[in-house]
């Protein structure tokens, strides 16, 4: 018996502004915009979504929350350049709304740490994956 | 062009234990227990891992870190059981180490929060994925 990761859910202040930011960032598209504040995005190229055998690439989900973000997130994503290098695509993420973050880095890692427009860390990583 | 979401990055006291945690949870397999402490698990039915072409299953990674966790995290998991109904994957699952979360559920919602050893918040899903 197992459990498969079918979703990864976004405490944040502003779902629809929030999933349109990663949209942009994962080629992610919006699945389900509920009455409930709740804003669900994935990909189009996995249509067959969470009912298909074995592990799937999870969706995001982005609820909306009263308490800001205090400190460092615990978990935090970690993304591949599909199509591109890591400085090219540093930029074209800063340019869609992310910033640098500073998590005490030495400076010395392959990773580029950022943030999200609502301050969620996150790390694009050296290599590249097709 | 677009990033891919391959890692999710779990901060923690202990990444062996907590890995083995996830591993039991997930079905997943250790498949980097590097000396720099961080511990990468992942399925052993997604064989291609990342290099495949188009979204992937993430691997975690758990990595140690100083601080401890302070207060409800912004990102979780949300689990849908494989092959047993919500209640048989609660209890299996609080078996293994996990225990009830309180984050102001009000108890009608269709999920159930649990915490990891770490207190590390995560949901079961109600519906049934095979």
């Amino acid at each position: 018996m197992t459990s498969k990761f079918t979703e990864l859910a976004i405490d944040c202040a502003d779902p629809s502004g929030l999933a349109r930011f990663w949209c942009a960032v994962l080629g992610y598209e919006v699945q389900d915009d509920g009455e409930d504040g709740v804003v669900t995005i994935g990909s189009p190229l996995v249509p067959e979504g969470r009912s298909r055998p074995g592990p799937v690439p999870p969706t995001l989900t982005f609820a909306r929350v009263p308490e800001g973000k205090t400190v460092k997130n615990r978990l935090h994503m970690d993304l591949n350049p599909t199509d591109t290098d890591q400085e090219a695509e540093v930029r074209r993420v800063v340019a869609l709304g992310a910033r640098p973050a500073d998590v005490g880095q030495t400076g010395d890692e392959s990773w580029v740490t950022l943030a999200d427009p609502e301050g969620n860390e996150f790390c694009i990583l050296a290599s590249r994956q097709p």
